[in-house]
């Protein structure tokens, strides 16, 4: 019997150039549930596809109409989230951004004066008014933050710039009347890039850093590039495909702007001078290699970042069950984080 | 059309119990070659997966001698390895345990008073002697420090805890000279695995904790619970399944010892206390779950803690190609964590 032990030693320093390079096959497979989870997370992990993943609406018309009847419902259900998660709920304009006030019944004293600003995911096309607060709730109530949600304009409202100039504005109103480094920034998906462009944005303006930021599961590279849109392609079972709905709705917000601007795709951008940076992702997340790059260009550009990527979790599992463990756990490490670096 | 947006809003409080859970079928797929990594990357994620994976030794003399052919060819090659890094490479022994010392000709000035030790990985049965050293020899390149690498016994010379024991003997006697915060543990795979045990064994012993430890990849639940067991079956190169070569290895150092044991599987182990610990992993590591169960462990019991993830990386890829500009970013992020934290 012979095993050439190529692992660690012998190919180390000769055996590279004489590998033969093609892609992997990759025969069909089953996954089990994990349990290495909660119940609630298997029970995510378990569900099937995202429905409809596969239909791709083509113009800002046809996703307001799913957007609508998303947000209508999330109308019925917001409340009892807010009530279970103790925080108040205010819709207001600031500088003509329509935007959500959202405050904890309490406030913990380190945060008094501080402020977070959510954006909310969505693909840059779904998630309206209600629909959009179930993570600038969550994080208000685990973390003891407020938090203003910003309802930031979509197709075929606005395109792309509208959803960042949106953020932006909201920013800069709040610089007026509260320190930088009190304010923090947050997000998921979508949410997660335009934390990011936000920050890239306001470098390119002179803008002060906020104290810190989270971006969970970042859509940092819009162009499809990234190791994990092939191996967790059908394996997570929200975005399902680099192909699915959330492409589909990116390319309708881009309205024809390059794909590979860093105000869309982060990724690209100079993260020099970044605040503070945490990241969140999961083992079966298609945007996992859209994170961890994101990672690997912080700690290049020596900011200081954390990535929590979590056992089994497709794109922003971490967002759809508010009694998950995992869920509580995800929003106070996020707090903590915030807190580390943040202002007072 | 309807497309019921359950990303984020709707299933927030109500939708996981109507939840139809089942194992996920993914079809047969074909991974390309990520263009987001360094051309020496690309060529070592392009490789067929490792010869002989699925070839399944059952006993230590089965092992020895495929240990002992890797040895004899590592010890052609090692020196080119040494003289590239600028370290010099001399067998030790320590009370009565088989080891390297590994010196830099240049040690940086703030490790002066440093010494790390290597605990190599390979399954507990492979990278005898000079197989070994690779991981050591480029940590003291990259980094500057003194590193002793144990070369420990493995099957059948010893089984469990032969490998433990002779890490702590090492360990042991460093203290007597050393000031235990400037000692730092590190490995990859079963390596790493040893560093957990290792510190482990030390609560247990009321051994003072060393400043800092570096575990990359760590075979941390050898019992083959883990998502990424399955998600990266068959796309890690390197493992390639959880079912071959290396648990082979591992069943033969067990020696019927029961696998659960912390010592073996350090994720089931009390981490309260641990030293600020940096671990290392890819997107296709099949020990990626491994790697970010133990993170959350840490999290949980409050240690100072990095968790780095490489894109497209395969299990110990990093140890691969020392021209690879990934393998020098590992080593130089692991030495600087270590340097953040150790005693000087």
């Amino acid at each position: 019997m012979k095993i050439s032990s190529i692992l660690f030693s012998i190919s180390i320093l000769i055996g590279s150039q004489s590998l033969a390079q093609k892609p992997l096959k990759v025969p069909e497979k089953t996954l089990p549930i994990p349990t290495t989870v909660s119940p609630q997370m298997q029970k995510l992990i378990g569900a099937p596809y995202r429905t409809d993943w596969d239909v791709l609406p083509q113009t800002g018309e046809q996703w307001k109409v799913i957007a609508d009847s998303d947000a209508k419902a999330a109308q019925k259900t917001l409340p009892e989230l807010a009530k279970l998660m103790k925080v108040k709920v205010e819709p207001i304009i600031i500088e003509g951004v329509r935007a959500y006030m959202i405050t904890p019944e309490t406030i913990a004293p380190h945060n008094n004066n501080r402020i977070l600003i959510n954006m909310h995911g969505g693909c840059y096309v779904l998630n309206a008014r209600e629909a959009g607060l179930p993570e600038a709730v969550m994080l208000a109530g685990f973390g003891g933050y407020k938090v203003v949600a910003v309802d930031y304009r979509m197709p075929p409202e606005a395109f792309y710039p509208g959803a960042l100039d949106d953020g932006m504005k909201v920013w800069k109103a709040l610089l007026k009347t509260n320190k930088p480094e009190n304010i923090g920034i947050f997000g998921t998906s979508a949410g997660g890039a335009l934390t990011l462009a936000m920050v890239l944005k306001a470098k390119s303006e002179n803008i002060p850093m906020p104290g810190a930021i989270a971006s969970g599961t970042p859509m940092s590279d819009v162009t499809k590039t990234g190791d994990t849109f092939y191996t967790n392609e059908l394996v997570d079972n929200i975005l399902v495909s680099r192909d699915g709905f959330c492409d589909a709705g990116t390319k309708v917000y881009a309205n024809g702007h390059s794909l590979e601007d860093p105000l869309l795709s982060p990724v690209y951008g100079d993260l020099t001078g970044f605040p503070p940076t945490i990241l969140t992702s999961g083992t079966r997340d298609l945007l996992l290699s859209n994170t961890v790059r994101v990672h690997r260009k912080l700690r290049q550009a020596k900011v200081e970042t954390a990535l929590h990527v979590y056992e089994g979790q497709s794109h922003a599992h971490y967002l759809f069950d508010v009694n998950a463990p995992e869920t509580k756990e995800v929003f106070t490490e996020i707090a903590d984080f915030l807190d580390k670096y943040m202002g007072q």
